[in-house]
């Protein structure tokens, strides 16, 4: 699929000439003081270099490659971060969240943090609300959190955040709004409970240079509903995760390869004349749905 | 060399569950409609996640190539290109080249094409002189083009561009001056002279992104002493090349692996007393160099 070959060409000296210059590239690394750092300058350009030979790439793709990368960069500021999109939309962001919090038996799974989190969201108390005005379907979220030996886990932070019904999140607005996000603590026996709202699905986004790759490739830009969770507590290790919708038909194709199926809850729908677990009138369809939290020990 | 492991985790699983995360996003691929793209996409998968597993890439230092690549796009702009320096740098270009224009038995040997080209260089007579300017010391340059079997190119084009010795090419001065350029055409037996500037050596710029990893790397961003060459002729391969200066100890470590030994030329030196080829009068010392060129036939 590459280039033409030439008469006059000794196969095996044009092999020979191609991997000299990835010899002579690692080599020129060998004198980085910082070993962690020559390691991976040296494992990228062996990879890097096995990329453009297998693929024959032509100086037509590379002036493609440098224009597309210089766009990612150009497109990027303090509220978008393009090359963080092309890292999960290339699956790489999952593959190092999966090597850096590898599955630990008995415990919750990690997913993509995503780029949506904000520190010093509001704090509620168990059973309150984070919606702050999100627009979208109530959904009462409850479980409880615990060790992988099952001891409950008091005084766990929650972290929560999603999307309104729209598919945007509060930051993606021009306005200063905070909603669709909180944070709360475990009660005394690892159990906690809030309205949130029922997750919907939503791109991300897509009018960049990644949104033209997700084209050109025949790829959706959506990602499977889902509300995330962040939850930290003392002698345990950080949990970044989120719970999908079951029945979604976007688990299988969300944009960024963050569904694991042990993530995927099933959320109850209930009319508005159901009665609410807490009491709560509420004068539209609502959900609800159980999500017990099982942290592993901290590192 | 990566982070620790965790008890509870089956390593083989883990092997499967980072294995499960690169086949998926391969086959996220599969309905690209441009077949090339296709293989592009999918090669560049396997070898970008081959090489975060690889080097067991923590979440840190995912972040650091996050933050470098955005400011490798963020300091470029209509007179940079940093990526390209990134990917020269990283001998990715000269590898492109090698691919694209494979050694053909005695014909002259390619190398970077450098981003300091510009169409329209002045054209100049047989024995004109190239420098508009420039300064630095007197080169006379002169040589026969042909091809493989010997035959000479009468009106083939010979484009050549140099720095001063300053270590400048005329397009990074603010002013609008051009120097150190030019074009001629062979002439009835192929052959070709002109008075440029003996080659000195000069850093890839150095200030961004780019210079930093070289810093880190502790690797030098200087080139080794050179002249640009591009000829072409119908039906005959375009040759992009440099020649280069015998005994200039930066030949070793050039910063983006231009040099071939083919290209290496001895620059006779001259002492102004001594009568030019040409009868010109010169004040300084002076040198001369010799290279004749093979082109490969039209692929």
């Amino acid at each position: 699929m590459g280039p033409e070959t030439v008469s006059n060409v000794d196969p095996i000296d044009r092999a020979e000439a191609e991997r000299d210059v990835t010899a002579r590239v690692i080599d020129s690394f060998a004198a980085t003081p910082d070993e962690r750092f020559r390691f991976i300058l040296q494992s990228l350009t062996e990879h890097l270099h096995a990329f453009v030979r297998d693929v024959r790439l032509t100086e037509a793709e590379w002036e493609k490659g440098i224009d597309f990368l210089t766009r990612v960069g150009q497109i990027s500021d303090d509220r978008r971060q393009e090359f963080i999109l092309l890292s999960d939309v290339l699956g790489l962001s999952m593959l190092t969240i999966g090597i850096n919090h590898p599955v630990v038996a008995g415990a919750t799974e990690s997913t993509v943090f995503g780029p949506f989190f904000l520190e010093d969201a509001p704090r509620i108390a168990l059973g309150g609300d984070i919606s702050g005005g999100a627009s979208g379907e109530p959904c009462w979220v409850s479980g409880r959190v615990t060790g992988i030996d099952g001891e409950p886990i008091a005084g766990a932070r929650i972290e929560v955040w999603e999307a309104d019904d729209e598919g945007h999140y509060d930051v993606q607005y021009e306005d200063e709004r905070v909603a669709g996000r909180a944070h709360l603590f475990t009660g005394d026996q690892g159990e906690y409970r809030f309205w949130g709202l029922t997750p919907t699905p939503y791109p991300i986004p897509h009018d960049g240079p990644v949104g033209e790759l997700l084209d050109h490739a025949h790829r959706t830009p959506m990602r499977a509903s889902h509300l995330h969770f962040m939850v930290t507590a003392p002698d345990y290790g950080r949990l970044v995760t989120h719970i999908f919708v079951a029945g979604d038909p976007r688990l299988e194709t969300d944009a960024v390869f963050g569904v694991k199926e042990s993530l995927v809850k099933h959320f109850s729908p209930h009319t508005a004349s159901e009665p609410t677990p807490d009491g709560r009138v509420v004068h539209t369809s609502w959900s609800d749905v159980v999500f017990d939290i099982v942290l592993s020990p901290e590192r």
